[in-house]
């Protein structure tokens, strides 16, 4: 007997036929004499019509009476399971967030989980009892409702696996797991059995959409086992896990990439103290965030060119603000550049195996690609790319990294 | 200043246009030095996709589940009509029924109101907060969400007027107020300015659909001045007060009539002790509410012809439980008719004045319609008649009453 977590995002509950087969994935998790925990997202296409009422009423609106508005779509689903699972002899409750509850700071629409109180829960475990709770939505010091922001049911449900001391965490979807790489353009991608928490952070953060980044680094805090997988296929997914239960490492588990990003160069930016700050000082109160940098050797004439990248969505905005102090900062030109995509390669193996950069560099040369920005972390090798070699330099570095399924 | 409870229904707040007049209609109240307090239905049609979807998940549902799921439509409104007025300059917040609380018995699906805590209410009131209160809902003993049944934010709004001992409770309606009769068949009905409780209940118990006939008791328990208007015309509703308010009584106030009857006639029943017993006792059982009953005179041979009206949704599963008892029973023949309505004659000035009844049946004779049943009360006179003669009937009781507008 275990005691599961499982979570069903909107897809997989998407109308009343999908709600009762997730009904039917849980009784048989039941029946299997698991004692079981349910988190579910809203219908898919609800939080978006919630959302869009919400901006159509108010052009700023209070996050409360947001949280209030979109926290109404996991209360369907939670009330909606909960009738499936008994039309099916399950015995089975719905749990809101403030019913437990689980507790949150204050930050409406994006607040962090502080706490659940999952006594009752475990007592009802005991008469067979499932429990269904509602993503995404909490109780906050102001004893009202609050939200954690999109994609917060993942974290809801790794929060509560931990809570209960869960065995495994389910984190049912549309894909039925992890790959090596994005298999809609690598065909020979494969999926992982297992990947590490830090490599799945990695992951989750080079723009792979999986989970949450922040359900990761719970389940990593908390060591809750999470498995990706899929409500429509009945197979294994990917496990999540310790960095312990993976014997055979490879040095390279998967690689990423994300169309997100866009480049500025600075040209010519004169080379002293100060510079770096003075440029990204303003971007950092302006909550732009940026990601790689890189600035050259400086030349005879004590001047330097400043390469960095920030979001896409950040772009137009952050020239216009380089611009503006164009006569402080005293480069030469401004050189934006949105068509650029970054590609990292992925795996904890890297802390032991030299030459990992080195293949990647030289595998993106032998196909002609021009690395623009490099940046690399312990486990991790990004580079920035044109984005119309996106497709080549994927390909390529998956069979050089011996990735390729058989 | 006044203190005031304003509800809007469904229609009232159907889309997010109509949400935003809600907000400019509750903004004048504010704007005149008003304490406001508002109560909201589900969005036009939120209800019953939330029923309907119940209903596809489950046969049978579990009430509290329901709960979950049908309270949610409310939960919306209020969160989006704070936001609406706040983006207009007005301070509001969203009560949910387990936030004030509105305290219920654990009735799921048609729990009745046992209190509300407002004081958290009245004292925003001071900080000029208006208080949104989502309608329909409370929170029962379990502490799980209840509803109080179809209509029941009428009931939620003259609760939170009784409790906030408010001046006065606005029905906001797609009706202008209330009718003589209904202004669909009788031309020259007129809309009433005043109207007894007694008479508003015995109307809304008669089919016309205004008011909730509990939200009517619980005013006139309460004595909560209830003004029934229209939320898309500027004009005074019909104000439902107490007896004593209404200086010039008519004597008949209106004529309400009801197309939900059907009429079973037992043709030669055995005239003996128990009989009755023998027949509506199954029915009561059986939760069939009859409603008109006549028993002739009995003949030489010892039996009598028994007819009664039970609710036309009954009428089949009526027809089958005496068919069934038949032989007990030991009638001749039974013989269903659902082509019947019932039109009532209604006003508190018959407690003193004689001869109401009498104008009522010579009106119908000098028509040449048949009266098939008759009952009265102390305000009220009913008669069934076919179906066919319905507007007949309703234009020549509206005329003889001295009601036609002039």
């Amino acid at each position: 007997m275990a005691r599961i977590v499982m979570k069903f995002g909107g897809t997989s509950v998407a109308d009343v036929a999908r709600i009762k087969n997730v009904a039917q994935r849980v009784k048989r998790e039941v029946d299997a004499g698991h004692e079981v925990a349910v988190v579910v997202s809203a219908m898919a296409g609800v939080t978006n019509q919630l959302v869009g009422w919400v901006n159509e009423t108010a052009r700023l609106h209070d996050a409360r009476e947001y949280d209030v508005v979109v926290a109404s779509g996991e209360q369907v689903t939670s009330g909606l399971l909960a009738l499936a699972l008994q039309d099916i002899g399950v015995s089975a409750r719905s749990w809101l967030g403030w019913q437990l509850p689980l507790h949150t700071d204050g930050v409406h629409g994006k607040a962090r989980i502080k706490g659940i109180e999952s006594d009752d829960v475990i007592r009802r475990f005991k008469d067979g009892q499932v429990a269904i709770m509602a993503g995404f939505q909490g109780l906050g010091p102001d004893a009202r409702i609050t939200t954690l922001g999109r994609g917060g049911s993942d974290t809801s449900a790794v929060a509560l696996a931990a809570a209960l001391r869960a065995d495994r965490c389910d984190i049912f979807t549309d894909v039925d797991g992890v790959y090596t790489t994005d298999p809609r353009i690598v065909t020979k991608a494969r999926k992982l059995d297992k990947i590490t928490y830090e490599e799945m952070l990695e992951l989750a953060s080079q723009g792979a959409k999986v989970l949450q980044t922040r359900s990761v680094e719970l389940a990593m805090n908390h060591r809750v086992r999470v498995q990706v997988l899929s409500s429509f296929v009945d197979s294994p997914g990917t496990l999540v896990v310790d960095e312990d239960e993976i014997v055979e490492k490879e040095v390279v588990s998967g690689i990423a990439y994300s169309r997100d990003e866009a480049k500025i160069t600075l040209v010519r930016v004169p080379d002293r103290p100060g510079v770096a700050a003075g440029i990204f000082g303003p971007l950092a109160d302006a909550a732009i965030n940026v990601d790689m940098i890189v600035q050259n050797v400086s030349g005879d004439n004590q001047t330097t060119d400043l390469t960095f990248t920030v979001g896409k969505a950040d772009l137009a905005r952050a020239v216009q603000m380089l611009e503006q102090a164009r006569s402080k900062l005293n480069f030469t030109e401004l050189r934006p550049d949105s068509n650029v995509v970054k590609v990292s390669v992925i795996g904890v193996g890297m802390r032991s195996h030299a030459g990992v950069a080195q293949k990647m560099f030289s595998t993106l040369a032998s196909k002609n690609i021009n690395i623009q920005v490099i940046s690399t972390s312990e486990i991790k090798v990004s580079v920035l790319i044109a984005e119309e070699y996106l497709e080549l330099a994927l390909r390529a570095l998956h069979t050089a990294y011996g990735l390729d399924a058989a």
